[in-house]
């Protein structure tokens, strides 16, 4: 028995989220009878999905002997008894990008020293913000936010964001430092002039900071390795910093095939440096902690071959999550009921925008699809609901968090 | 005088949108004393320029002998003043493509028989809500939508969109039809099966339904003329139809050299087909109506220079209006403040929000510019607040209408 279920499972299937007796369960949960009552559109996040993410990495960091803080991104999903949950368990703090997040996390319960600030093209108003929160730790990404945040806390702690011109992630749109120059941090040739303004309002650079891009996995290790290599050319110019903020980014599997990300090679290539440099770690990863951890669960309304193409219309489009449309980062489509042994066909799943390019997954394989059933596409717990829209007054969902 | 101003002038200054005295001035408002008191991000809509965009199309129909009725889609900008201004004028219905849109156009005082209805993945809640407004007229994008139509409203008279297997747009993101196969409307090979159903039904199929993409210009004109030439066939087989949809996607010139639609030739070619076929034509224009009516104005709060990209930040984002980011339609940007004199250079306009693909216009080339100048992005009246989202909590703008 054991054997038989064995080899039908499906490559992304893990403890909290698999099929059992052709029902698709998640977090102990049966997704239809969940929908039954709950409706859909709707995002279902699994909380210990998240612990174990977070734990994942902690227990990696420590086992590398690597010093180091987490603070969650708040902007991958701010899901009120997510975060909530999150901020309860203890052992994160909080990365916001902009006033309304910095406030949201104090909402929540984190303390300013929990909190750290990494944003971009900041105006007045945000540093007046940062201003009456003197405790939250700023990592600057621009010479004109260190002069103006100098011209206002003159003496405070603050970070640089630099911009290592090398980035990786799911693709090229994720990409955050690179060939193509981007609006992020502080290039090479003027880091000295950072430095010097920084003096100048005697600002205490205690931390340096870049972000690689959004989902990088095993392959791209090496390019974290370089970067990190990178980060000893602007370290070796400031002998105050003590904590290196390597940002967030990390991927998960998106499609089969694909390995996780090998957390203990991560570890000890970040633990290298860390001890060669006695760095203290920060780490601001935001999707990776809730990506896996959240399904958004739709209803087929059509289903109709148009042209050469077997259509599976649902009602919910790319307003309710952009990852496939926008950045071209699959979903994995799994309906909640399946039989493992139907006949799998390309087929394409289309939300309910009038636009062309809202499609939620093209030419996945999937078993005969009946008006009315539903799909859970995984891979949503991030970049979903927080960035959500309500184009064509489309954008009605409900969220929930599994407790157990 | 004259003269000198004349060479002065930029490509896209017009009567209601130019600068006088080194101020831009929209609607005879002088937009930096604007938004001094407004504040930004800002979308200024001009009521004067909405209605000169309907009364153009309106002008060029009539003239080239076509009966025809106006439907705004209300997709573009449903800001309700601006939607509450259009129903006033009492020239144009709306159209809609959600139960949530439907109710809206009802709120506004649109009578059914003045709503279309064009959606796309149809639930059955939809076709209920639909059931309950039985004066609106429909638009099936699918046969599953006409057998689920038929079973709840039998006896209706609908409207069939067809797919034409052609399409034109800004770009190949906003072509509706084309080579690939889009989820939107029925193909050539089932649309006898459709009117067979429709029969079943007793469905009155009196409207036939195209969209050709967004954005199309005279160079498209001949593609729009093939598409028409391509709705005889499915006119010759049901002979009820006495009504064409070509739906909207009008476009305006987004760059310098870019001539706007010839209208006169565009009514022509609408016309010769109407004649041939004895049609009343509908007309389902948004971002046509809207686009070049709108500004958003957004804050510079940093200008640096990164790598070789001399970058602009300012205080509003992609998630304020997508175009750009997402869809490679280039805004127009005008500084509130200019002097036509100084010496230009490319600038990227880069967005608070924390990716890096939030750039709002790219290598552009722009005067001198200061933190806490303002910066006009034209072209920004449709699919901008319509469609914006509160990512990274930076979703805060404001809306005016300007009516004289």
């Amino acid at each position: 028995m054991k054997a038989d279920h064995m080899v039908q499972r499906i490559w992304w299937e893990r403890e909290d989220l698999s099929y059992r007796n052709g029902r698709l369960l998640f977090g102990n949960r049966d997704l239809l009878k969940f929908v039954q009552s709950a409706g859909t559109p709707v995002y279902v996040y699994n909380s210990a999905r998240i612990q174990d993410n977070l734990t994942r990495l902690a227990v990696n960091l420590k086992e590398a002997g690597v010093r180091f803080k987490i603070f969650y991104a708040l902007k991958a999903n701010r899901y009120l008894p997510l975060v909530t949950f999150l901020k309860l368990l203890g052992r994160c703090g909080a990365d916001v990008c902009s006033p309304a997040e910095l406030v949201l996390a104090r909402q929540i319960g984190f303390r300013e020293k929990e909190i750290t600030y990494t944003g971009t093209s900041v105006a007045n108003e945000d540093l007046d913000c940062l201003q009456r929160h003197p405790g939250v730790q700023v990592n600057c990404d621009a010479i004109s936010t260190i002069r103006r945040l100098g011209e206002r806390c003159p003496g405070r702690t603050i970070g640089i964001r630099i911009n290592p011109r090398l980035g990786a992630g799911y693709n090229e749109i994720l990409r955050y430092a690179g060939e193509k120059t981007t609006k992020f941090g502080i290039y090479q040739e003027r880091f000295q002039e950072a430095l010097d303004l920084a003096h100048t309002y005697n600002l205490q650079v205690k931390t340096l900071h870049f972000h690689i891009g959004s989902g990088y996995l095993t392959p791209e290790i090496p390019i974290l390795d370089d970067i990190l290599k990178r980060c000893h050319w602007f370290l070796d110019r400031c002998s105050d910093i003590d904590t290196l903020d390597i940002g967030g980014g990390l991927g998960v599997p998106l499609v089969e095939g694909q390995k996780p990300l090998d957390l203990g090679r991560w570890a000890r290539t970040i633990a290298a440096h860390a001890r060669e440099k006695d760095l203290v770690i920060h780490l601001e990863p935001g999707d990776y902690l809730v990506k896996d951890a959240g399904v958004l669960i739709v209803q087929v309304n059509t289903v109709e071959e148009k042209g050469d193409t077997k259509f599976v219309g649902v009602n919910g489009g790319f307003n309710i999550h952009s990852a496939a449309a926008y950045y071209d980062v699959p979903f994995i489509v799994a309906p909640l009921t399946g039989n493992p042994s139907a006949v799998h066909q390309k087929k394409t799943v289309a939300g309910n925008i009038n636009e062309a390019i809202d499609l939620l997954a093209e030419d996945v394989l999937l078993p005969p699809i009946q008006e009315g059933d539903y799909l859970a596409l995984l891979n949503a717990g991030g970049y979903g609901s927080a960035s959500s829209s309500n184009h064509c007054m489309r954008g009605k969902f409900l969220e929930y968090l599994i407790v157990d």
